[in-house]
């Protein structure tokens, strides 16, 4: 039996142009035996399409499925257990990779470790293989640079928050921050809405849906005349207003 | 009189390692006849280190020094009366370029828009010439992916707080948020701690120095028996405690 374990690469993928992976991730793909990815079943994953350009002939693929849980509540134990048994089963998939001398890269889309589901397999598997995390580029980060939006300047305190959150607990986020991100947008936008007008920053707020892809588009909240957004757009109150 | 003006970049360099440079970043410094970046009088600037390897020959480079500012406080008038002219001046030497028809990348460690200098640039030169922003792997990214440490998962808020500011505000904050990322930590380190330990939070702190350069270095501030840090070290704490 080999001693050799392979090398476990946690890539972040950025935000969605290929041309936002850094060199190191390049180099990660090029050196991996394997490819891992999650995606909803049927489906390829918004990761592997990122880093298509780079993919090799003979190359083993590992697409990691999520399983179908739209009929179930997020909160239920049924679905916890469904979610950390795949977890599980996804984590025991690298490590016979690993254990067996292969190289994987791990994609995640935007940064591994900032809201990515890659930290579920970081957890079961870099204690037991050698592991290196390499950064990927934000969806926030790729949408204020699209944006052109300076967004946190000297001492500004930056709020990232979900926009599944409560009205009241937005709302009053909103008012003790100078900067903020909303994430999860979707059908939290009317209460978004509400939320920032509450706390008098809806004038200066931003929508972005799809950043940094071909048909990403950007405007002022205020003037988006309809409440459909999908799931990934974000909404960002940028801190520096005025200041030069 | 040329009607053709040259395209201003603004390029993430991100936090040090030049293999965290984008595909983009390397392009539009490929394409750039101007190097423009910040530095401190006498020195070269760490934006310009991390690109060194691609600087070609005959390619202009713009300095930009900093005014010597250290013997007047950071809110006297004629501390930001200085510092505006230099933005001005900066702006207007980046301009003449601009307006000869070449190209100018100004580089900006980390990501332009997220605390760098580059914004008091773009605020006066964007809606006068092209502009594209280069998003870049910010300081804190490189930080948590370098230690390895999940930040945020799921609906956690993430608060990215300036050490300088007081230590009730700091403890107030570190108290209502999953997970936190403290800034500009330098001779702040004790008060940061204090504040660290009357939140309940500084168990799960993780202290980290330069970052993803070959000197850097993670370690539970905890364990870190000393108070002198880098003013660019950070202060992590993870949202992400336990679960799997």
């Amino acid at each position: 039996m080999s001693t050799m374990t392979g090398r476990l690469y946690g890539v972040g993928t950025g935000p969605g142009d290929p041309e936002l992976l850094t060199l190191k991730a390049v180099r990660a793909i090029g050196e991996a035996d394997v490819l891992a990815y999650f995606a909803k079943a049927g489906r390829s994953g918004n990761g592997r399409a990122i880093v298509e350009g780079l993919l090799k002939p003979g190359m083993t693929e590992l697409p990691l499925y999520y399983p179908v849980t739209t009929e179930i509540d997020k909160e239920h134990d049924d679905y916890k257990g469904q979610i950390t048994g795949f977890y599980d089963a996804s984590a025991d998939a690298v490590a016979a990779h690993l254990a067996a001398g292969r190289t994987v890269a791990i994609l995640s889309e935007g940064d591994p470790m900032f809201y990515g589901s890659y930290m579920h397999l970081h957890v079961r598997l870099a204690h037991r293989f050698p592991t290196e995390v390499i950064p990927g580029i934000t969806a926030m980060s790729g949408c204020w640079s699209l944006s052109g939006l300076p967004i946190v300047q000297g001492d500004d305190v930056l709020s990232v928050l979900p926009g599944t959150m409560a009205e009241g607990e937005l709302e009053r986020r909103l008012g003790d921050t100078q900067a903020a991100v909303i994430m999860k947008v979707g059908r939290n936008l009317p209460k978004i809405r509400r939320a920032l007008a509450s706390a008098g920053r809806l004038g200066e707020a931003v929508y972005v849906e799809r950043g940094t892809t071909p048909s990403s588009m950007s405007i002022r909240l205020s003037e988006k005349l309809d409440d459909t957004a999908p799931y990934f757009s974000l909404v960002l109150v940028p801190g520096w207003g005025g200041r030069a």
